[in-house]
């Protein structure tokens, strides 16, 4: 059972959320109210960080993927002290250019792991944090020195579960085996237009069960004792990721919505607030007023992840000392100083033949994988025709953790989901491959790189009805024109072999914008006079700071 | 056990298969090779079809969503004389212009009853025939005249169900409980980049049983009595779909590359190809020849589905003496002149004040709900706030299938691809609704209705930064940049009352061309003389035989 304090803990989540969305006159108590205990026991109880430092590099992760519950997300971030995110922040709910926007907004506020909204792209995202830990782990950690030692917690809600985006995802982390993903499903079996009965009646343990999750179930989503014991069976699994259901009731506490979805996303209005306030014993009646016995209650929650932190920094000192070698390739994961490529004489020196510009691609990827030993990346299953594969460079499997060469499988949206988790978790580089028609399938993932101001980096391969006899469902026609109407998206369709080199200079160099490389399937003319000014005109883009590193 | 002449009736199509890709040097055998016999039970043994009549409007529906076995799909057409598919189309095999391109392409060669490719996206396009079915059924049928009574067939591959649609799709048809729909899982355990291990190790059977469906294993998809026996299984089926695993060899017959990745997308040589002829048994060995006692056989086979189609028609007739008055209903439903609507003085008049043209869209489409009887679609669970329901026709679910508001759930792919097969069905038209920014999701299967040349109508509202306090994963920037720059794809974006109206007229009247209404959900102006100047282009335009209805 909880003690008083902490159910009011849990409360002040609720009431905090409620207020803020009132203030706003706009946004989505249903997710907050439902999911206040689940919240709690994860950050609280579960989930190591450091309030003090959210961008610690051995933080557990932690994705909302029903992003309308941004409510939740900051009364957290408030409560525990993340960022300095103040009552004044949280009245500016909603505003233009507040700390506390409708959606959560990855580099706006501290503490965001990963920018949310669209249904199940967190959980892509956070099977990529999966991945980037276990590589890292792999190519980090000595035994006494677990340096990357972390778990990746994800909320996901019934939304999340129908787009695919969550099967792709979370098949390829059960065939991963990725034991430290913890999904958590906020299961409360409503939706925009009523039950989920109308759309939604699989058993969705059964599902992930059958994806290879080990899968759980508690009953009542107040239970911070039932949801504690869950996340130490997941934590306790070592071979596959664990999905836990949580059955909660959408904004619970608020008796005259609860259990309804006209909980879901419009304010609850004053009367039904100060209502939920007596019915949950809270003790304030003023809005946006937590008692500082409850304030002192995070502070001590959170100062286990301090301690934590502090621990971490001693050994990483230690660490350093006893691997200097590892020392130094850390820095080098850790630093995003491309400069030396544009004096890279080898890697500019390309065979100067027609050529496919996929083939230059290929290689040009190959000479940069040894350059770049934190690049991992691979195709949505087209690697033998994308030339996407790193030679040598192993395949990330259960097996093999350090493999660098990822198979997405037939999943081109959570490839792309995916990848971009693997660079939000820091640490590593990543790309991802499909045939250009299927950009279309990447495309909203795409948009959240650019949203979000990370450098991910896709291989699009068999630019045009070029693509030899497969006919107007693989050629592509408008996407080019798709991608760069996209704002903060470079578009990159090289003519020859040194444009190939300047296209991807030019997207792992870029350091907030997300790039596309357009290649060809058909052989392209060598080197010639116009590319050798296109040449010219690149390397300036790229080493003016105005235009690419802004 | 099948007979001699049964063995050479499947040998048939996959050396017809084989000699296609060879002479076109390009093509994939793999699948056609692998699934031949389980097509030869599908399309001689348990499918309903004429071959004389492919538009037969009670046939039983086929879709490969493995559409690179297109060769499969062309050996089949050919074998059992559909559409007059020559030895000489097949030696065109993926030629420019000929009737059988690269992948199948609806409403190009006859007999295809969807155009496929991209993976995944065959499995929506059942789900929505089969939607389509059920509810002409549920319109038209009587206890003794059963007008409209058939099944859906469609084959996938592992990479379909890797493909986030086939669980967005699959899930829904579960919810729905349609049991006249039968999925055949070609499993063959490879992919482009070698054993699906790498990628797809989940039960796949477990995963679909967990999604409503009556699983069933073929253990050899060569023995075409127990694939026979498993349909007839999911036939009798009456409350869930079915989904039968049936366990293949990828390129078998070719002993060289059968069981390998190498079978999948290239020809397999003319050594190998004189090889497997030997191995299968087969009696010549020239190229393209077929002995008459195997176009004999599969004639006989084709001619239980021209008997089935005399006896439908006979049917039909009495049908339409006893129910004049449905009969009518019927011929309503399968017309496509639309002209009444242009001078409809009630549907023309709108309310002359501000209002967001997301609100006009709903007036407008309640107002065709009445007078187009058979127009049926729905939102992807933003029914409320995309104005896209129609009021008093009931909801599509299991229970009433009389019902015309569908509930897609949270799975915008699929929806789209579910409209489209709702549209390809006959008898129906469709629509589908969700926020413009996810028109991003919508893109794959918006290309596909472009392809294939249907009407598909898409609602997307919310059509600028004006969303509200959502932010920027919610705000439309881009899209109507993407939509607009795809060939045959007509955008909308009404001004005010009455170009909504127009908009809707034109998208409901174009015979050819998908459209989109893109909408706003703040108010707009009222009718302004620049509007009445608009109206007049755009009922000049819907006049124009040359600009609308080509």
């Amino acid at each position: 059972m909880s003690t008083q304090i902490e159910n009011n803990a849990i409360s002040a989540i609720r009431v905090l959320s409620a207020d803020m969305i009132q203030k706003a006159n706009s946004g989505h108590p249903g997710l907050p109210l439902g999911a206040a205990a689940m919240a709690y026991t994860v950050w609280g109880k579960e989930m190591t960080f450091d309030p003090k430092d959210p961008k610690w590099i051995n933080r557990d992760r932690f994705v909302l993927s029903g992003g309308h519950g941004s409510a939740l997300y900051y009364s957290l971030l408030h409560l525990f002290g993340v960022g300095g995110l103040s009552v004044e922040d949280l009245k500016q709910f909603r505003q233009m250019d507040s700390k506390t926007p409708g959606h959560p907004e990855y580099g706006h506020t501290a503490g965001i792991d990963a920018t949310t909204g669209p249904l199940g792209a967190g959980l892509s995202m956070a099977v990529g944090m999966a991945i980037a830990e276990q590589h890292l782990a792999a190519t980090f950690n000595k035994p006494e020195f677990p340096v990357i030692d972390h778990y990746t917690f994800v909320e996901c809600g019934d939304g999340c579960l129908m787009e695919g985006i969550s099967e792709e995802a979370l098949s390829l982390a059960g065939t991963l085996g990725l034991d430290k993903l913890i999904v958590l499903y906020d299961s409360n079996s409503i939706s925009i237009e009523g039950s989920t009965d109308i759309a939604f009646t699989e058993n969705v343990r059964g599902r992930m069960e059958a994806c290879g999750f080990q899968t759980l179930l508690v009953e009542d989503g107040n239970d911070i004792e039932a949801i504690a014991k869950a996340i130490e069976a997941a934590k306790a699994e070592k071979t596959k990721p664990s999905f836990i259901e949580i059955r909660s009731i959408i904004g619970y506490g608020c008796e005259a919505k609860q259990g309804t979805a006209s909980a879901h996303g419009e304010p609850l209005g004053e009367e039904n607030i100060a209502a939920m306030r007596k019915t949950l014993g809270w003790p304030c009646e003023e809005s946006f007023v937590v008692p500082q016995e409850i304030y002192d209650h995070y502070a001590e929650l959170g100062k286990k992840g301090t301690d934590a932190h502090a621990k971490w920094d001693a050994m990483f000192a230690e660490y350093a000392k006893a691997n200097p070698d590892l020392k130094d390739l850390w820095d080098k994961y850790f630093s995003d100083d491309y400069s030396a490529l544009l004096n890279d004489e080898d890697l500019w020196t390309v065979d100067d033949k027609p050529q496919a510009s996929r083939a230059l691609g290929g290689k040009v990827l190959n000479k940069l994988s040894d350059r770049i030993p934190n690049l991992i990346g691979g195709s949505a299953d087209l690697a033998p025709s994308n030339k996407s594969y790193m030679n040598g460079k192993g395949d990330f499997s259960k097996a093999d953790r350090a493999g660098r060469n990822m198979h997405f499988g037939v999943r081109e949206l959570a490839m792309s989901g995916i990848s971009n988790g693997i660079l939000l978790h820091g640490g590593l580089r990543s790309y991802c491959a499909t045939f250009f028609v299927f950009s279309d399938y990447t495309k909203p993932m795409a948009r959240l790189s650019a949203l979000m101001n990370i450098p991910q980096i896709f291989m699009f391969t068999h630019d045009s009805i070029g693509v030899g006899e497969d006919g107007p469902t693989h050629e592509p026609v408008e996407q080019l024109t798709m991608l760069r109407s996209m704002p903060n998206f470079n578009v990159w369709r090289p003519c020859d072999a040194t444009e190939t080199v300047a296209s991807w200079v030019a997207a792992i160099s870029s350091p907030k914008t997300p790039s596309a490389l357009v290649l060809s399937r058909q052989n392209l003319m060598p080197l010639t006079t116009s590319s050798k000014e296109a040449l010219r005109v690149l390397t300036s883009l790229l080493k003016n700071p105005r235009i690419l590193r802004t």
